[in-house]
């Protein structure tokens, strides 16, 4: 270190405590008087200290901070309510273990590869994953550093029901599907579409599979099948298209609640009433669905949970001697519940 | 190290290549080619090579990521399309010099004092910090880390205006909210109300200032001045406050398109017709200007160009040795723009 770079000695003169009072302060460990902590901060301030995070790695192993990764457009990470419940519920938990959360989104080619950098660099101690399309390549990255990793909604690559120790935390989509179709039936709708989020992501594969088990069928009907996005967009131009191809259906299940109200819309347009000519069911009961006109239909999942239970885990993952008699972490699948509104 | 943690050497060997290249696929230093960085990762991944970002930052002294923190609770940043289109411009400008963007928001007691710490802790290069209220602590922190920092939004805590090498990205908000009074004043206007935001936040000042400089006055009219806080909800509130205090107003200019929205709600509820009765300016000219009913007259300001400028300017700050002839990097002010719709 060249003489411009006060040391941590030179930190615990300045501010008259030991260097093992400064290190803890600087390293965040608890236990420090306010007051001393106080004065250590106006010190390092005072002299311009920089910490030197390899050296203090190599005393804690842990930098306090866990990266979360959502493979997907900022565009819809921002558009869409699940990714702010869901980091809300995140955002708390870690907040209340003293650990700070890292978002970062994949969004452009490249972004991938430089996350798995940063995350291999050792500024994190752990990853969450999210809405992560089946080829996404950082789980292997994630893996292949070694980092403690959980993820939200079933993980869906080549193999990933087979592999051991795997975390993840999910809702029971397919049994929120089969509800949701089982109500439309029991509403006597006989013609019932369905309108798919992107099938490389098991939440929308489980969400088709409700509605297939529903049904009593192994495959959809081709007439009465159109493929989304999970966006409002999406979902009006699968309705358009399913429009089309079955003008006599009487209902539709879309696999979230965006698509749901995207799929209102074109309804609206080609004049046909909901639900009297057509029943509508979302997926998701967020913002969107209560404010839908009318009111959607939709299968609630606790999302804020969903968030929390992800940070739970994963924080479990961290703590390197679990007590005597504690089970080991296990993914975690919360429950479906369907709500009935207007739009049915 | 432990036996159990492969060198740096072994990873060469398993590669078949040199213990330069693998150092440089780690450190992510360009001029790699594809093929020879793909087979590196697959040794580290075989391996199991955890990088030591210790020594890695001993040699580039560089992360290679910068913190963007936001002083706004989750429930806001995702609700308001300003701060998607700011980090679009940021994370863009960032990945186009391979610069990881780690997002942290500052939302719950403790979040700060847990964020100044990582921040202090080596693990970015640089911040960028925005929508901070004037009683933000973050500032001091990362200077006091002496982190290069370029704040969104002008500075507004006391003595700001006085410190030099201050580096920001701002609009001309005071020369926009003048337009926009300005142009309800062209209308034929006479009792124009205010809705401010936050007025510990230099952005609600300066447009209350310009409102100001357009009618000529050096304070407003009590019965005229309404705050509010940046959300719909909250200029739905003060919208209903300022027709108790004036049920003669005929105009409102509010501090930004979501506050405006929620004017509108509460003039509709009261049976006024927007423009006739009372004209609404906002400021932003986001997707909610658009949507409204009717379409909101407002202020454009490129927020996704903001956004990219913050980050250039920081990785400027971030260049150890800026070419001969070039100015040092400055503030920058980029122009505000009226931009008239069906509301006025």
């Amino acid at each position: 270190m060249s003489a411009h770079h006060p040391t941590l000695e030179a930190v615990a003169a300045h501010a008259g405590v030991s260097r093992a009072t400064v290190s803890r302060v600087v390293n965040g460990t608890p236990g420090v008087r306010a007051e001393l902590r106080e004065r250590v901060r106006r010190s390092v301030a005072a002299l311009g200290y920089v910490p030197n995070s390899a050296a203090r790695s190599l005393v804690t192993r842990r930098t306090g901070a866990v990266g979360v990764v959502i493979a997907e457009p900022e565009a819809r990470v921002f558009a869409d309510p699940f990714f702010a419940q869901q980091l809300r519920g995140i955002g708390r938990e870690l907040a209340a273990h003293d650990t700070q959360l890292l978002l970062m989104l994949v969004e452009r080619p490249g972004d991938d590869d430089r996350i798995g950098r940063y995350l291999a660099g050792g500024h994190v101690d752990g990853v969450l994953m999210f809405s992560l399309h089946n080829d996404e390549p950082l789980p292997a990255l994630a893996r292949s550093c070694g980092l403690p990793t959980v993820f939200g909604g079933r993980p869906g690559w080549p193999g990933a029901e087979r592999e051991t120790g795997l975390l993840y935390v999910d809702t029971d989509n397919r049994d929120g599907a089969r509800q949701a179709a089982e109500h439309l039936l029991a509403r006597g709708r006989r013609r019932i579409a369905v309108i798919t989020g992107p099938l490389d992501q098991t939440a929308a594969q489980d969400r088709l599979a409700g509605y297939l088990d529903a049904l009593g069928r192994t495959a959809p009907d081709p007439a009465l099948l159109a493929h989304g996005d999970f966006t409002a967009e999406g979902g009006e131009a699968a309705m358009a298209r399913l429009l089309e191809s079955s003008p006599d259906l009487d209902a539709v299940f879309a696999g979230n609640d965006l698509m749901a109200t995207g799929a209102l819309r074109t309804l609206r347009r080609h004049g046909l009433r909901v639900p009297r000519d057509v029943a509508v069911a979302g997926y998701d009961d967020l913002e969107p669905a209560a404010w839908a006109e009318p009111a959607l239909t939709t299968v609630r999942q606790d999302v804020q949970l969903m968030g929390r239970l992800m940070a739970e885990l994963l924080l479990r993952r961290l703590t390197p001697a679990p007590e005597a008699g504690t089970a080991p972490p296990a993914p975690v699948i919360t429950p479906a519940e369907l709500v009935v509104r207007a739009s049915t």
